[in-house]
């Protein structure tokens, strides 16, 4: 390994991510302004975006009362006036169409170590309807109401009360408990709530009660509520590792309704982009792959740093969702070793003898194997709604434009 | 499967388990006089314990003031004033030496289907020191008041007001997050916890604040909470199997600290004994195999509802605590299927492409092969405490014998 892929490598292993607090994105989100909306994917022009990640966007600004329909909220975007900004040059990361507005609640995630913070907003629920697929109704909108006036606030009192919430201790167990955490987050939904319980316990007794009772339920029937917290940890890993001159470290991996698109540790900001990745897919009852549309999404940040796809063999519960057997997920997982700069300190999978998991994707391996990063994912119908599941493979073109940026290894 | 089978195999896979209540085994044990002191393995005279088994029925009347002191207390039990019985024919299961006295709170499982029930008392957490070692001071006799004077109490308030526990959707669910539900219980104890959060918080606020808020330190720190209701869920399950004329399935095995016995469902009351099993051990550091004991235990009820060593490829997990590595844990598993009458229809195995456990052990078949149960367990040191864990095998001989005094099958 280079001294500068070391570098990057600790620093992405040791970063320490804590919860800290849960607040409006407005108020902790760098460069957020009450207009701005964020959304997955490197930028694109507003013309490029479309589809379920257009209106996604147009209901966004509607739902944060910017725009009184769809039509204004255009006409205020094309003047400037609404600002589309990128999840990944914020600090956050966007599920699906990966909307951020102002007033919705977001995890502030902070590496113990290196200081620096990642975002997510609040998962939306079981419901198929939700703003990240680009539906927007009266159900939707009493959703998001519930995460801005009830869910959040008492999650962001609870974490303050409780002085921080570890997340590596976290995920560790849960990759012990048949979770990913990227496609699966059951064991580290249920260990969070534990670690709130107390908590929780002590705000209902100081008036709370109504707001604990629901979160209580809510937490449980959402077994994907980590999956917010494992992609603000791993966006503070990977930003943590971002930077490192000489790198060739993956740090971001996004999709867009347009394309795929990698950033490097030692490249800055430039984004690498690539056409919308191949999928495996296992769709719900009644859908096929016609019925599959792209509408961004950027959890794919628990592959940058050796979780999800990289750890498909520390999940066999997965086949039931996504598909596949348990000796093709053994083999995914094992091909990730070619490609990764190291095995996680703490991330160990026991399938694999409690190896720890690939972690570190580096651009010029992935150019000389040809093995690209495989990614366990949620996949969006046309009507909006998730559809199903299955393996995604990134496309190889970013990967190679990057190896050639980069130029030959400085050894 | 011979009808006979049949019969015996529907009624453990349909018994649906539900914890209904916690009470001290006084009020609920079938048989339990006050002075009563039931323990583990088929029923020895007084003269044939030794050893730590031995140490916990003496220190058990002390502990429930039937004697001053362990001298009074054998010259109570040899003059009959103290009754010993064996766990299982009170419908309890007995951890390690397994000592239940009147006094103390247990476990109230009943088949919704069938309406027979089991039992099991209360984990008495992680310290070394347990009276089911054979081990008792002031701080062993301060874990048991906490369990019989707040632990206990509170549970069966929150059960009751829960309207009872269903605890099939729970092992279920566990198997598919890297529980085996004997050696491995993390999952389960959480998803239990869960269960009982929305009880435990109306209790809160009811008065018991302190009980509550005690319980959840207990259940925060005690991943094998769930293992005594894992227990009481297939003695109920196995039980409900039992009796059944001409059935070949075993319904009961069990350790004492002289031998090992199993009880089979067409051959009533009668134990078939023989010798200890052997082992392949992973023991704590500074402890070598001279520094096992046998003390008794019965947690492997599990392995005979399709659980535990039965299911060790769900619980790749357990390598770190028990040895063996991922290969020889699907090996285990899948001789299991050779001895067994059929699958479990509930209890899924993710690694083995979500195949149900291997359920219902078949004494014929255990004989035809010369394959053993295999069975996942803790082990005890001369000393006391805990010193290791490891894969058991029980002997040969109990099911021959079985196999003798049932006869030729009918077909």
């Amino acid at each position: 390994m280079t001294t500068a892929n070391a570098t990057a490598f600790t620093r992405l292993t040791t970063a320490e991510p804590v919860l800290v607090d849960v607040r409006p994105a407005g108020e902790v989100v760098p460069g957020m302004t009450p207009q701005t909306i964020l959304t997955s994917g490197a930028p694109l022009p507003w013309e490029a975006y479309r589809g379920g990640q257009r209106r996604a966007i147009l209901h966004a600004a509607v739902y944060e009362e910017l725009a009184a329909d769809p039509e204004e909220a255009e006409a205020a975007i094309r003047a400037g006036w609404i600002p589309i900004g990128a999840c990944h040059e914020h600090g956050c990361v966007g599920s699906v169409a990966g909307i951020y507005t102002a007033s919705m609640p977001v995890l502030v995630v902070e590496s113990a170590r290196h200081g620096n913070r990642g975002f997510c907003n609040l998962y939306e629920g079981e419901s198929r309807k939700r703003l990240n697929y680009g539906v927007f109704d009266e159900e939707v909108r009493r959703g998001l109401d519930y995460l801005g006036g009830s869910l959040g606030p008492l999650l962001g009192a609870a974490v303050r009360r409780a002085g921080g919430i570890p997340l590596v201790p976290i995920i560790r167990r849960a990759l012990h408990m048949g979770d990913e955490l990227h496609s699966r987050n059951t064991a580290a939904t249920l260990l969070f709530s534990r670690e709130l319980f107390p908590a929780l316990l002590e705000l209902a007794g100081d008036g709370w009660d109504d707001e604990v009772r629901d979160a209580l339920r809510f937490l449980r029937d959402a077994d994907y509520f980590f999956l917010r917290l494992s992609m603000a940890a791993a966006k503070t890993m990977a930003d943590a590792a971002h930077g490192v001159a000489g790198s060739s470290m993956v740090t971001a991996m996004t999709l867009s309704c347009r394309e795929y698109a990698i950033r490097v540790s030692g490249l800055g900001g430039r984004w690498f982009r690539g056409p919308l990745p191949t999928v495996e897919a296992k769709l719900f009852e009644g859908f096929t792959e016609d019925d599959i549309e792209w509408i961004g999404g950027e959890s794919h940040i628990t592959e940058t740093v050796g979780l999800g796809g990289f750890a498909q063999a520390a999940a066999f519960g997965l086949q039931a969702y996504q598909g596949g057997g348990p000796e093709a997920m053994v083999a995914n997982n094992l091909a990730m070793y070619d490609i990764t700069l190291g095995e996680h300190p703490d991330f160990k999978i026991p399938y694999l003898g409690f190896r720890g998991s690939p972690t570190g994707i580096d651009v010029r391996r992935v150019v000389a194997t040809g093995v690209v990063p495989v990614i366990d994912g949620g996949l969006a119908g046309k009507d909006g709604g998730q559809i199903g599941a299955g393996v995604l493979k990134a496309p190889l073109a970013c990967f190679i434009d990057a190896a050639r940026a980069l130029g030959p290894a400085a050894g």
